[in-house]
């Protein structure tokens, strides 16, 4: 199958950058000589985790069981699912750890480690700390910290935490310095936990842009990361990657040409309504217009979006070019949020040969 | 099963309110003596559909091919698919009436009603008329409108419009006016194709907003809407219909309260990144946070989302109320966005007894 015989809207991947992205991060977190746990929240896809694990050790992080259930099927059983674990899904996570998975918990809360005590066989638990970033998380100087991991016992596997506020840097300068902030707050928490006489084997840090530009990790176990490997025009206006290093986009179809636009069949769920770049740099609309070969269109962005519909504003010359039915390509705002709409990648490798189709696992 | 039992993050529907919902839409159309072609874009539910559909003719509009393969599959044959066609989908829409379904198409381009037209077995076509949406169909006053009709020839089924920009309508008036507005252009390209010798039988219109509330409807032969089944926030707000009847909410657990804010597990995944309320006249952030049983928490809305995290910001107090994995629902700013990244629904109805799980059909 071509390229250009897909039905659109749908995700087109390309291995070559994939690859380029994969290696680049196993560079920049090998300087420090420490593994990678990928981030499979934003791919969901067991393809693209063999190639992302690729010289590590073997675990990944999950953002929901339905990835954890599903990377466990597929043979992958050191799975850390780093968000706020419940009572209801603690019973989840112990049946697929009692059918030979190894997922580990997080929680920040005192009652949570209560409930993980007391189960007869509850997972190991890593302590969120927040490094700044005002989600979840206990303050590396919080003595909640010791209160949580005494609660924890035996159960206590290590703390983590996750510079989300990275998304706010605009330099390489601010990556170098929350990424410091990062590294300090959780080894901060890890030494308070050890000098209290806990074991914390585990110290993990991450976030793709901290994870690209820490200067130095002391202390530090492990990395997560996770967007890095498909990057997005966000990520490209942050520094974590470069423009031509994004390597999913939405395959789409011109469905109508009007004074001044283009209409596409790639809308609001095709694309998402994420904003992100709103306040970058550059505001990229819904996203970057590129031909199906993947060259951008002199900048044209998707300014509008409905459900079904998206609205390329042009002018009026440019829209002569276009037939209907004419392919174009979007790269995306957030490629977390626009994957989410599809359940497959068309994967392409260098031309227009579509040589796989890899699936993914969405929801919860 | 019990709404507390549910695995998190869900949509829970409450068919009572759906119901009530469809009953009024139902009302407000048939003051004019006409029939509801429900749009299934929302829902995509065979289930709701059937509902929907009580009273009325039976044909349904969507806005994909996979819904329209979906509905066929169950019995639902009448169908008009609603964005422009493409030569790649027309074949699609071939295949599927070869089949035994009736599917209809849309187009606004002369090139695209000639490849309809050359095609041995074409479906019935309707053009699409931009009625002041400024998104797809050509102005009732072009000429255009009698070369595509012209070129079509015998395919030409009628004309259809959608009054998108009552979005931007605040109140009721402004609603009455674009009805018109929407009534008047799509009737005057059917006058026009009238004295050109066209056939026109089908006359459509239709949006949430102007459905509910045009005076008068003379020269239309059928009103499509959707998202009026299930309401939202935005809806509530331009006067489709009351807070209260909002038939579709996410169900989500809290997974941690730390100081001024809870955390839930429905971030930007499960209830989406719209954020159609920012210029509305309340700003609900990313949703509106109602206890277990549907009652809003006083005002409190979704403040900030993640891909699986939303932070709801509260007062110190507010907090203390909190357990971690208890449940609250979030009132969506905009259902059709929200509904699209979950697989199914959970019924209920009037009580928090889990009555039905109806399957959705999302992607293309």
């Amino acid at each position: 199958m071509k390229l250009a015989d897909l039905p659109t809207p749908c995700l087109v991947l390309e291995r070559t950058i994939l690859r380029r992205n994969i290696t680049r991060m196993a560079e920049a977190v090998g300087r420090h000589n420490l593994p990678l746990r990928p981030h499979m929240k934003t791919a969901k896809s067991i393809d693209v985790a063999r190639l992302a694990l690729e010289g590590q050790p073997g675990g990944v992080t999950v953002s929901t069981l339905a990835e954890a259930e599903y990377f466990a099927a597929h043979g992958i059983t050191d799975i850390l699912y780093a968000v706020g674990i419940t009572p209801q899904k603690l019973d989840q996570v112990v049946k697929l750890n009692a059918a030979g998975a190894q997922v580990m918990v997080v929680t920040d809360d005192p009652d949570m480690a209560d409930t993980i005590a007391a189960h007869p066989v509850s997972p190991r638990t890593l302590i969120e700390i927040d490094t700044g970033e005002s989600r979840g998380g206990v303050a590396p100087d919080d003595d909640i910290l010791l209160t949580i991991a005494v609660r924890l016992g035996p159960r206590l596997a290590g703390v983590m935490t996750h510079a989300g506020h990275s998304y706010s840097g605009r330099s390489i300068d601010d990556m170098v310095r929350i990424a410091e902030d990062e590294r300090h707050g959780v080894t901060h928490a890890a030494e308070r936990l050890r000098a209290a006489g806990h074991a914390v084997p585990i110290v993990s840090t991450g976030s793709s842009p901290t994870a690209r530009h820490a200067v130095q990790l002391d202390g530090v176990t492990e990395v997560r990361a996770g967007v890095y490997m498909f990057g997005d025009l966000f990520q490209a206006e942050i520094g974590t990657h470069g423009l031509d290093d994004i390597a999913v986009t939405v395959l789409s179809s011109i469905i109508g040409r009007r004074a001044g636009r283009l209409l596409i069949d790639a809308g609001g769920l095709a694309l998402s309504k994420d904003r992100s770049t709103e306040k970058a740099p550059k505001d990229y609309g819904f996203g970057l217009v590129l031909d199906i070969a993947g060259s951008p269109l002199g900048g044209t962005i998707v300014r509008r979006v409905y459900q079904e519909h998206g609205v390329i504003e042009t002018d009026q010359t440019q829209t002569m070019w276009a037939s209907i039915g004419e392919r174009v390509r979007i790269a995306p705002n957030h490629i977390c949020m626009t994957a989410a709409a599809h359940d497959r990648y068309y994967v392409i490798d260098g031309d227009d040969n579509v040589i796989a189709v890899w699936p993914r696992v969405n929801g919860w």
